[in-house]
Order: structure tokens, then C-alpha cells, then sequence
């Protein structure tokens, strides 16, 4: 059974509150799932600069943030470091590490977002309070997510989740 | 003669079910054909993640896949490396690359499809069961393919075909 | 009070005139907000060659050019070295730097445009005479601008903002 | 006076038929004019693995061809080494450094083509018989070509070209 379907009468905003963690896999959503290949093998990824602001804001309210990757990549290590984020790699069994961790932190999978791209995100998609899915995810991975957004991936899209953190959490004032 | 002539009668689904081999032209299908050129001469490429998904689950299926390439650069080693499939590089006459691999492996020409984007890839087009271009293939040789990608090369073309093949070997079942 | 309204009944090519130094925000001005991360922490970033010119026309109307970045980075150095452009990095509180800058060279903020394009640029954005941002800027900012580039950031915006400068500083003859 | 005027009844087929010398600038039409900026300030460039082909036939024809450039580039020295071009670089003034060469291959300008795309261009476009811009070529620029490629510089557009001259000089037979 589906997260979408278990928590059917919940709206978006009344699952971003209660939101304790935010569970991103890495190509595909801090990246455009592209990857720079070198003559010697070793590889680059291209990121989007604006993500860090958006996450500083998230950390500031309280709402941990956590990299889960299948593969082990030095570039993913890199930019975690970079944007101060805790990164799980070569999780073969990715919802395995998140129930893990989830628990490690003494929360409940209801109180997870997890962000994917790609088939092998759905196991984590299918078990948590918020499933998001970015804009140029693959189509058979669209139909569970419960918010998709609307750039793609990075290019903006873990930006966007912030922003859309910040907006429900504490909506602007009128002046 | 054409395949498209040789095999008429036959429709796209009809011929990915005798398709025992897949090969794959490098530059411009695994990657946007563009090339990245450093000071020192070197080069990088860059291509799409999940293509590696798509070919496993290909294999699974025990559809073979190989790259042909006119050139011998370390980036397409690389790459086919990470990847796991098997590469000829330096193939000056692909066509005699290609039907040798195939005589090697015990198969015959109409068990084969070839991906391919530019001029010379049309004689090995021209002689396969399964001729396929990507979306922004050299305009002379669009006419000569039977599938043409939705999506251009190096951004999901790969993928696209191993979807293809996926839902045409074992087609989604109503839940 | 913001630039917008505290001069507001000048037109933008009243307010060019006015300019003897242009400040840029570098990630998303010069850039695409882009970051190529590679194996080691590395970093690359992405710029427009074309952005050299416009500054070298900007630079023989004696206008000054600066760029502030929050971050401190070898690839900004880099580019504003190429440039030759005057560059002050690390700067955690941009508006700070800018006010200082702008009294070393003896100017006020009514002689300064500012070019930005996130919320970290929006205390400089609202203090100087000529508030700019590039095509994709962040939603939030935006508003706050007198100008938005027809381009997105690293794609030409900066040369568009020299060309504007030049086209009405300059007004093509008729022949 | 403009190439365009000078000749003004002669069709662009026509032009194509007298060329006997392609010049190319780098930046914008062999890359899309983007620079990649490494933290030691070494840069790359990216470019369309489909030129090669296309210059590969063009001499075949016997048509020669040569790349100008205001800067002096490692990069460009690497592309144009790959791709089997002769290369001047270092041309502060580019007109004088085309007419030299043009003297010295004993030709004359009426049978040479320029490509450009920036206005430190304008001389050479305007001298010589067939004035060439990119898709993307900075607006000052475009008025003074005659011929404008489709597609973007670095993205295909010196194939166009080649393509362009190989369907004047050898229109396809109906088989």
C-alpha cells in the first residue's frame, strides 16, 4: 500500500508539518542525472548553486536533511560535504538504510519526505509520509509521488522543496 | 535493400522479440555528441545515468549489447567500463566490425538492432533487423531507421530503448 | 525604503546615466548558478565568452566593474582575473562590502547598479540606484528590480547589461 | 561597403560555387561560446563531435579551411589539432590576419566564406564574398551576413555549413 494511499485525506501542507526529515537520493535530483566522463575514468556532476541557501533554511527550522545514494561516488561525497549534509553511499537496499536511519534518529517513516528520480527510488517513495518525485523523473516512478516539481532535476528542483518548506511553515506576511 | 524493405511485413514489437543483440555507435547515443576539450588535449563526454538501469535489466533478459566506435578514445572505455558492456573502438569499417561480432556470438544480422545517430552509421543501419536513430540523428539518416527516440542522445535515449524492449518482452500487468 | 521607490520617477536610462560602477553577485550573473563538482572537491563553473567585450566597452566609458561573492573560491578568482576584473570574496555581509567599496572609490550608491540573483543579493538589490537581476532570477527578488535581463544568468546577461549601457550612453548613428 | 552589396545579384549558391577557402572564428561557432573555469584558471570548451565529418568532406571537395582567433588558447590548439584545421590565434586584428592568408594561398577574398558571431567579427564578415553568422550570433552582427545557420554555434552549426556546401556542390540524385 502506498504512502498516497494510507494517508489519503492528508493535504501536502499538513504532511510538510510533519516533517522531521528530508530524505534526497543524489543523481537525478542534485543533479541532472547526467554525469561528466573522463579519460581516466574519474567522473564530475553539475549541481545547482542555489540548493544551499534553500537547505540552510531547512536546517534552521529544525527539519534534518540526509543523502542516500546506491552507488559510492567521491562526487557525492564532495558536494555533501560541501552543503553540510549527512550522506548515506552503496546502499544496494536503499529503504533499508532509510528505515535504519529513520530509526537511528528516533523518528517514524511518517515523518519522512524522500525525494527520487529513478525506479530504484520507489521502495522509499512507497513508505514514507511524503513521496516527491522531480519534474523529469521517469514516468513509471510519477504515479506515486504525491509532489513533483516543477524544474527539473538539479536545476533547482531540491531548491524548490526548500522554498516550498519555508512557504507552508511560515507563510509570508502582508506589509 | 533496406531492412526496412528486406522485413516489411514485420512491426517494431515483432521484431524486438528476435533481437538477441543490441549495439550501440558511442558519440552522439550515449552521449549529446558533444565533446569536452581541455588544454592539454584530453577530452571528457558527458551521458545519462540512468541508462545503466535500462541495460541491466536488458541483460536480464539476456539481450546482448556492445558499442561500436570509428574512434579509439578512453573515454568511451570508460564509460563502457562502468557500464559493463563489452566496446570495439577504432572500427574504421563498422559494418565489418559489426558482422564479424555477430558471426563470433552465433547469431545472424536479423537478430540484431543498431542504435546509431550520424552518416556513418548507415551501413550498419541499413543491414539489421531493428535499425533505431536517436531524436536529433544527422537528418540523412532518420529515413533509413525504424524507431526513432523521443528523446535526443545522451539524454535518455539508451534508456528510452531498453524501456522499449522492456515493456515489449514482458508487458505491465493489470494489478 | 527600496531604490524602486525612493528615485521613482526616474526612467532606467536616466539612472544609466547616472552609473559610474556596476556590481555583480558572480554564481548566477557571470554563471548558470551551475557547479561542476568533481572526484577530489573540485570545482568548475560555467561562463559566456561574450561577457568580455561588453566589459571591456563598459571599462572605456569609464565605468568600474566589481564583482562581491559571498563564498571565497579559486574559480571566481580565476574568471575575474581573465576578466580583469576587481573581485572581493568572502563576503558574508555583501551590503557591508558594497558600501565600503563604493566610499574607498569616492562614489555614493545613487552612482551604482547592482546585479544579482537571490535572496543573499536582495540587501544590495534594495540600496543602490540601479537595481538588476538576470532572467532567472529567484522568484523573491525579482520584484525588487528595475531591470531583468532578457537572458538567463551566464548566458549572456552580463554582456546584455554592458550593451544596454552602451546603446544608451551611445545611441547608434543613422548613416 | 558590405560583401553583401559589393555582389548584391549573385545568389547564395552561386557564392558556395566560387569558395575556395571556409574561415572560421572559434569561440561561438566551433563551442556554443561558453567557457568551462577550472579553480586554477585552466578553461575547456565544449564542442559538436558532427564536425568533424562534415570538414572532413569539405576538403575532400579540395575547399580549405582555416580557424582565426583573437585569443591565443590552448583549447583552441587542442580542437583544431583533433580536427585536422590549420589555426592562427593571437589575431588582434583579424581582417589583417585573414587577408594574409588568403594573399598567401593565392586567393582572393571573392572566394573566400567567414563565420562568425560577435562584432569583432564585422571586419572580416564585410570583406569577403560569403558572410556567414550562427544561429545565436549577437544581434549587431546578423544583418551583416547572408547566410544565418539554423542551429546554434557549437551545437552543429559548422556541419550545416558543410552539409550547406556539399548539397550545392553535389545535389543528392534521385535513385
Amino acid at each position: 500500500m502506498d504512502s498516497a494511499t494510507m494517508f489519503e485525506t492528508r493535504s501536502i501542507e499538513e504532511r510538510i508539518r510533519e516533517i522531521r526529515l528530508v530524505v534526497f537520493d543524489f543523481d537525478g535530483v542534485f543533479t541532472d542525472n547526467m554525469v561528466y566522463v573522463f579519460e581516466d575514468g574519474r567522473e564530475a556532476v553539475r549541481c545547482f548553486r542555489g540548493d544551499g541557501i534553500g537547505l540552510q533554511r531547512l536546517e534552521q527550522r529544525g527539519i534534518a536533511t540526509l543523502i542516500i545514494s546506491t552507488e559510492t561516488n567521491p562526487v557525492v561525497s564532495a558536494r555533501s560535504r560541501k552543503l553540510g549534509i549527512r550522506c548515506l553511499q552503496g546502499c544496494k537496499d536503499k529503504r533499508a538504510a532509510l528505515e535504519t536511519s529513520v530509526q537511528e534518529m528516533g523518528l517514524s517513516l511518517t515523518q519522512v519526505a524522500f525525494v527520487g528520480n529513478d525506479i530504484n527510488d520507489l521502495p522509499c517513495l512507497m513508505c514514507v509520509m511524503l513521496p516527491i518525485v522531480v519534474q523529469d523523473a521517469h514516468p513509471d516512478v510519477i504515479p506515486h509521488a504525491l509532489y513533483q516539481t516543477k524544474v527539473r532535476g538539479g536545476q533547482g528542483a531540491v531548491r524548490e522543496i526548500c522554498d516550498l518548506f519555508e512557504r507552508v511553515l511560515a507563510p509570508p506576511q502582508r506589509e
